[in-house]
């Protein structure tokens, strides 16, 4: 029989098909050989290329490295979907309402080598991308018209990313996306009744059951949620309340670099190299002093299609259950760090 | 300068994004040649595969037809997401909602011919069709389990579909998702502010500027929204306010399909057979003698794909003006019916 679920902190209901249901290796694909080169000559994001891109806003640089030093590097997107630059206008013409598409659109190089995902790369270049996207974070936040700021990532082809070499993104919106909004005022609601944080009560409560726990680190859990939308996706929750990325503390990067390292990984081996997305969930900056959100890692591999019902109903069919895929990915042994 | 538009039915922000916008025909390819075969001796929805597929729940059948005479067949989905069967049973295990996946999954398998496309379809086909999904669409609702029904077609296989052979299906589900209800909700609130239904508003505002029309009958409507989310997402709604696909009168038959397969064969030849959805939104029954809402058909093409940014936040980024594919859209001159 099939089973519907609800996601706590949306209220969306996720069926979970067990008719058509997949186990965890039916989602096994043979890893592609990985990119051949280091270096792409012709790639932007390619040491000695740095003047393919605009001039960077910042950079991670460490004393002897090869090139120029860079070991992170940040920029505007040369095709960013929204620019600074135009005071923000609003207009609102009858019923429709628009306004200049104000804001910031960044790409964040993660290492100089072309070839080097992050699922395998030494924990001190993750750690050096996770002060990036800090830094960043704490930077765009100056500016009094961005109320939201997303961190996301997009590997392989069907995840939404053209070039290879390995890179995330940074968008700074004027507006808080109304879906976002509604994440809010869910949590909201639910702190008004209870006092409590919904997410740290669903993290809690999913570190109890144990059955979708990837991992459990001093400082973060990793786990899939109840109401996983697609298969292996996978959260990273951080133990200690905190509202916006842009407030991680130093000590904790090294701890997020080895989870966020440690589920790729497992993603990498255990099912080839999947194409997946991941996003650095923040409150709205108006909201970050607030009791009820809590910043995580959503990590979505793209291993099914969303077709009509998703689009037209909102609500996901997952074709595998998430009790399944967690014990497959905890069975799936990293190296050491 | 990029642009922020808000769609006034959800109140989700859109970025159209003019500085990596793309031109109608930069989205063409080359029409695929079409499927060779009228009938593939392996297709469950041939003509004499018949027992390869659950008993049929209705079929359209005419007079003097090949075969055992059926136009349009409607059966359970084999591969269902949701179940009829069991009773409903919730069950609330702390912060975690979950109910026995009760529902109804079905196929309709739109012609006998394997290679015929609903865009190249006599248009007699098509009505049939619609009758079709207007005969399921009362009958489902008459289990009062059901809180929604949704009537959608995956075309090509970015789409989300794997059989070839034309077909839509039906999804009736025993709760309302929260994304609708939240449509739902807007809606309502409108409606309480303003005494009008804002779909109503929106369609009669969009036939008025005309920019993003893309043709115009007795009864119907076809616009690409002021916030498309994506490339040539056009809507086809009806003038008459009307909240459920179910009370789709016997004479709006004929003229629904004819704007339906025009708009059809204009992406076909415009833009190359491209892949598609296409969704036939009604209220939740219970919602169904509501002033405020209305239904109408979503076609969203597969041009572009999501990536982080739109799975994390909700908000599209559409590289495409509205304005400018309805355009090519009026422009793309369909066949007479």
């Amino acid at each position: 029989m099939a089973e519907l679920r609800q996601d706590p902190t949306t209220h969306e209901w996720v069926i979970i098909a067990t008719e058509r249901a997949k186990r965890p290796h039916d989602f096994q694909k043979e890893a592609p050989a990985s990119a051949a080169t280091a270096r792409d000559p012709a790639c932007p994001f390619c040491p000695g290329n740095e003047h393919l891109t605009p001039p960077e806003d910042f950079a991670v640089r460490r004393e002897g490295a090869a090139n120029d030093g860079w070991r992170v590097r940040v920029m505007p997107n040369k095709f960013a979907a929204l620019l600074p630059g135009a005071e923000i206008a609003r207009h609102n013409g009858g019923v429709f309402r628009g306004m200049t598409g104000y804001g910031k659109h960044e790409v964040v190089v993660e290492t100089p080598r072309h070839d080097q995902l992050m699922a395998l790369m030494e924990l001190d270049q993750v750690e050096d991308i996770l002060r990036a996207y800090r830094a960043r974070y704490l930077a765009l936040r100056k500016d009094h018209r961005i109320r939201l700021i997303l961190i996301f990532k997009n590997h392989g082809r069907a995840a939404g990313t053209s070039l290879e070499h390995p890179h995330s993104q940074i968008v700074a919106t004027p507006v808080v996306p109304a879906s976002v909004r509604v994440r809010c005022e869910t949590a909201t609601r639910y702190h008004d009744d209870t006092g409590q944080c919904i997410h740290c009560v669903v993290r809690d409560e999913e570190l109890q059951q144990g059955t979708r726990v990837v991992m459990e680190t001093r400082g973060f859990v990793a786990y899939q949620p109840f109401a996983s939308r697609v298969p292996f996706e996978t959260w990273i929750v951080p133990k200690r309340h905190n509202s916006s990325f842009g407030h991680i503390s130093d000590h904790a990067i090294p701890d997020l670099a080895n989870v966020l390292r440690t589920v790729l990984w497992k993603l990498y081996y255990g099912l080839g190299n999947p194409e997946f997305n991941y996003i650095v969930h923040s409150a709205p900056i108006e909201d970050e002093d607030k009791e009820y959100y809590i910043w995580h890692i959503q990590i979505l591999p793209r291993l099914t299609l969303q077709a009509g019902f998703e689009l037209g109903s909102g609500m996901y069919i997952n074709v595998a259950l998430p009790e399944e895929t967690a014990a497959f990915m905890r069975d799936c042994k990293a190296k050491a760090g």
